[in-house]
């Protein structure tokens, strides 16, 4: 890639995000990989913070995310460190000593015991992480601390993105209003589970740790485990939800109590992942498959993670080919109950097959419209039951070529 | 894409390919799809022709699939038709036609039953198969049945294909000199179990089906199975192997002295295998990938095949960069057994990584040349096990996108 990536034409603006009771941000300039860019996020929660945080299942993690097992159980948090450029995979006990030097360092400048900082880290895997460069910069960061410029923090964390990611919501919580408001990064390596996604979300609401935890990951699960870009699973995927306790609601894990929260996260984690997902490498169109009819939901997902997967729908999509034969090839491979006789696909809401063949009389014409669209909506209906399920990916384009094959470079 | 599409960089030259007794061939113009060029295949055995076969796992199967599979039992086959240009998939009940059309037009002009008659189609899915233009020229095929071209019939089943593949050995089996030759074709939707693949082998060897089918099942695993390009599977998958017994040899089923066959048969499956490979759409690159201490044969194959599946693993070598870090990610996301702290990985047999980090003074010099060649090797070590398994792909690159981005059009 000589020159820059070029913006997402999926691309969204920030929405207007609040400053979050209980958090403080700041962002700096470690020069780790980039240079005149901000490329390191220090947080600040107050006292009595609780976390929840939900990792990759790839089994080769990063430093970092093994650091924020072990001390996700304590369930509190004062700090999150977060860098781009270097992801501190793969770096053995070096990449360990590095994650424990940056925890000691943001406790230190905080006032905060290691344990209480949680830490993130993207970039390329297999270098050297060169902690001292954050350790340097985190007395001025902190010192730096204040407001909650939420826009400056989605830009800091960014690599491959092609613009910053920010979503945020309120609701209501016994009695009084909270807010949510999260910010991500993520363009490539984005697979269920999950993504080189790093999402992080803060809320003024109080809410014991294992109440945000379950609604955290269930929260993930469906949305960014409905996304894919390129099937690949990052050693990094780390989403945290710090609750502040600042808005003054009484603290409750009373499920009853949660229902508007929980709607309001779940908006939150969507509009992250479906921000992603419209900056996938090389991205041109936002592809949205719902298959419905299969055996189970969990069928429903196999199957519709194998479209989104495959890279000949992808590149057909790319080439505004309503191409329905290489949706029922993925829908064969996906190793799931289907039978080819009682199939159906829609694309742009328009049933081109059904009973495994043409539709008579099918017309083609709003379906090639509706292709060369940036909103694709493909439909499944497998026929069996009354499994459904929806994921998001993109299409499969020259784009990509072209970030991969010279990241490094 | 505009224009044709260029000739494979990786592409093999056709051995010679000897003529097999009891086997005789002819191809003709039935203008399904391509025009000025051959696109059927008509093959014709000696009466007491044994058959094995191997098909797709995808469960939306084309008509010829389905039809095969139903008269394969039968254990002999007189004739085997192939048409490139359409796949006949995804028609219903009028694919179903289609191929009983054309199985009755087979036997009708070599006096053989249809269930002694082999299908096999490769091309568009979903749309209906115009099986009259095959019948109207069979009789002429027919005709000219003769000798035993091989190389005009491995052009006359291409597609996508840029080069025509075939391969071809000898063995001794109970005295005599037995020959056995096979043609494929396949260069996208290629994955284990096993591609938009079509092989048909051919051997003059006396051994009854049984035995063949056994031989087949273990050859194809160890060769087609371990190939992929893209990760799609297709649904017309078909390999057929038909011995004529012409040879002289006394049949047999005995292991004991099928050993030397047995070898043959392999090394025929490999050679076609890599064919395919090296015709991989856009290929630039032939990528082997071994991986030894899995805690099982089975668990390093699913290794190997994430890595060779890796969308950012085969970019990254298109752009000619070692970047061993997204094998590391291959090796996590696949869901087998992996310890970061234990892996090793060398490219070009130069081990740049071991026991979770950099190999101290790793000089990156020859890795980098290794990349600029035509044939990349990749070999991980879990160091969990005695596992070991050999996959190969090719790169994933610009000429990829333009051939599928428009395949239709």
């Amino acid at each position: 890639m000589a020159g820059p990536i070029p913006l997402s034409p999926l691309a969204l603006k920030l929405p207007a995000l609040p400053a979050v009771a209980g958090v403080r941000l700041a962002v700096g300039e470690a020069g780790i990989r980039y240079h005149g860019r901000a490329d390191v996020l220090l947080a600040a929660f107050a006292e009595g913070t609780a976390v929840a945080g939900v990792f990759t299942k790839n089994v080769c993690p990063g430093a970092p995310v093994t650091w924020c097992r072990e001390v996700l159980p304590g369930g509190t948090a004062r700090a999150l460190v977060v860098n781009a450029g270097n992801a501190n995979v793969f770096n053995g006990v070096a990449g360990q000593r590095a994650v424990e030097a940056t925890a000691h360092a943001a406790a230190k400048a905080l006032g905060a015991t290691p344990e209480e900082v949680f830490l993130a880290s993207t970039g390329v895997i297999g270098e050297p992480m060169p902690a001292q460069k954050i350790v340097a910069v985190m007395a001025d960061l902190s010192a730096r601390l204040g407001g909650s410029n939420l826009a400056d923090a989605a830009r800091a964390i960014m690599t491959t993105d092609t613009f910053p990611k920010a979503a945020a919501r309120t609701a209501r919580l016994g009695g009084v209003e909270v807010s949510i408001a999260g910010i991500a990064k993520g363009s490539g390596m984005i697979a269920p589970d999950m993504a080189t996604m790093l999402a992080f979300l803060f809320t003024d609401a109080a809410i014991p740790a294992p109440a945000l935890q379950a609604m955290l990951a269930k929260g993930v699960d469906h949305s960014f485990n409905c996304i894919t870009i390129d099937s690949d699973t990052s050693t990094s995927d780390t989403v945290l939800l710090f609750a502040t306790g600042q808005a003054g609601n009484k603290p409750t894990d009373d499920p009853a109590h949660l229902g508007d929260f929980r709607r309001a996260l779940g908006e939150v984690l969507h509009d992250l992942a479906m921000a992603v997902v419209r900056d996938g490498e090389g991205a041109q169109k936002l592809v949205k498959i719902t298959v419905d009819g299969a055996v189970s939901n969990h069928s429903a997902k196999k199957i519709g993670m194998a479209i989104a997967n495959s890279p000949l729908v992808k590149t057909a999509i790319a080439g505004e080919d309503a191409n329905w034969g290489r949706i029922v090839m993925a829908v064969g491979k996906a190793g799931e109950p289907a039978d080819r006789d009682r199939l159906a696909i829609a694309i742009g809401g328009v049933w081109m097959a059904k009973a495994g063949g043409v539709v008579p009389g099918y017309n083609e014409a709003p379906v090639v419209a509706h292709m060369k669209g940036r909103e694709i909506e493909i439909e499944v209906d497998i026929g069996l039951g009354q499994g459904r399920a929806t994921v998001w990916t993109c299409d499969l384009t020259h784009g990509y070529i072209d970030i991969n094959g010279s990241y490094r470079s």
